[in-house]
């Protein structure tokens, strides 16, 4: 039987990072149903006084970050009165971060939301996402893209490109249609990190059978058949393996795991790319001295 | 001066809530870059002596999510040998929620990730998102919204609905345009939250004039008239109240911050309408004792 619980989550700023972090937990028990109550932008005893009544009502575990040391302690002391458990998330992350550091945190709250660079990147990145969508090109162009991904209809392209928007990685995509080549200039660019991404014709055929059916589509076409998708996959994977492009089998994968699997290729990447050029520095800085030696 | 130091992020799964913390907390340290190693889908011990490898060579903490307790405790012995910090995430979350429960979780990463109903919701509410942009409206309708927002040019209406839909919210955004009408439909939408978005009509003309420089416009129209674009928020403010909707003002305001205040709405929303229902159920129960009374 499903179990429920409450769940008080406070924030000094947007509740983003808990609710992450509640996701993942909660993930982790079956059959526990959160009921999950959201107090973002909590910085005054006031609102917390006025929160507490709710958990008195609603009792259950009250998960919190709160980045001001004094608000955080008047939020445990009102839990411990009221007897329930409460969890400083970021307390453990921010002592070791503080002690290996040797510096205190600032203690001021949504600092991480602030309007700075990072967050005009990440915006920006959403706006190239929506633009560079479906092989469209308005405006700016592919040479800026991190990420450029490819792959036929249904192969999760889209929520993928936001997802990584989200995370600020500018991502483009482009469909593999057949018969309409794909636009050449593509083949010439060095900044991003190409993508082939596939999955099973069985799939595909179930996910595009569904799509045209929200659609109001019955028409059957080459589109649906079975042996044309199994062809059009493997030309994809021909693409694919010609150009040296990785390739993500998304059959049954969620779209945040093919973003992490592509960050994680991107990190590689941004690795090698420090190393070489560390490498070509530390050539060119002992160059002279080989040419004294000759 | 800046201060560099190495960032090993090691999650089971996709690495999202890695991600959030550390953001977090980094934020709450000023003067200090954080050069992010990240290390996603880690599942066994040869990816974690792998990746210990560029530990030794770039050491810095070492901050995990495995909820895999014999590879997280793996991992934390090798930290040990290496002499840099590891800190387990979810670690105290867990063992709290665990404790109130009195349920064990279950160790097997990338539960989160499954494709399951909330999984299939959240890849929907994307997809709402994306159809029912700036006022299109095609295939589905403005009455499965959770959300409606509305706002004049610049108020970040999509990049708001997109977070939304990240969070699993279906966000609709229409846009307030002189002397273009609202659809009349929406004035009888019963689910969705409407929220009205404003801004400072000086931020609006900022925010306009840099739009239309990077789309290489350079006319004048009314869309930059600082007098008409105080007339267009005025009017905008006027609906809002009319119609009694909650407003935000996003002048200065992040995105995320935006969305952390719709969310909280949301759950208001939701608790009162929960609170109606049963005071509803309770009087039902009730009345035919009433009736015997009378």
């Amino acid at each position: 039987m499903t179990k429920e619980i409450n769940l008080h989550l406070v924030s000094d700023s947007t509740g983003g990072t808990l609710n992450g972090v509640v996701k993942a937990c909660m993930a982790q028990f079956s059959d526990v149903m959160p009921i999950e109550h959201l107090w973002n932008l909590v910085r005054e005893e006031r609102q917390i006084d006025n929160l507490m009544k709710t958990v008195a009502e609603q009792p259950g575990p009250v998960l919190f970050t709160l980045v001001d040391d004094a608000l955080a302690h008047y939020l445990q002391e009102k839990c411990k009165e009221a007897g329930v458990p409460s969890v400083a998330v970021l307390q453990p992350i921010m002592q070791n971060l503080s002690d290996y550091l040797g510096i205190k945190g600032k203690s001021l709250p949504g600092l991480q939301h602030m309007l700075d660079e990072e967050y005009f990147a990440r915006i920006d990145a959403m706006d190239y996402a929506l633009h560079h969508d479906d092989g469209q090109r308005t405006g700016r162009s592919l040479a800026e893209a991190d990420v450029i991904l490819l792959g036929v209809s249904r192969t999760s392209k889209t929520p993928t490109c936001l997802y990584l928007a989200n995370r600020g990685i500018k991502a483009a995509n482009i469909p593999l249609v057949p018969d309409i080549p794909l636009p050449q200039e593509i083949f010439t660019l060095k900044k991003p990190l190409f993508v082939g991404l596939t999955e099973s014709p069985a799939r595909l055929v179930e996910l595009r059978t569904n799509r045209l059916e929200h659609l109001g589509e019955t028409q059957k076409t080459d589109y649906l058949q079975p042996e044309k998708v199994k062809e059009e996959v493997a030309k994809a994977r021909q693409l694919y393996t010609r150009m040296g492009w990785p390739v993500i089998d998304v059959t049954r994968r969620s779209v945040e795991e093919t973003a992490a699997e592509i960050l994680t290729l991107l990190s590689r990447k941004r690795e090698l790319e420090q190393q070489k050029k560390q490498d070509k520095k530390q050539q060119e800085e002992t160059q002279p001295l080989q040419n004294l030696h000759q």
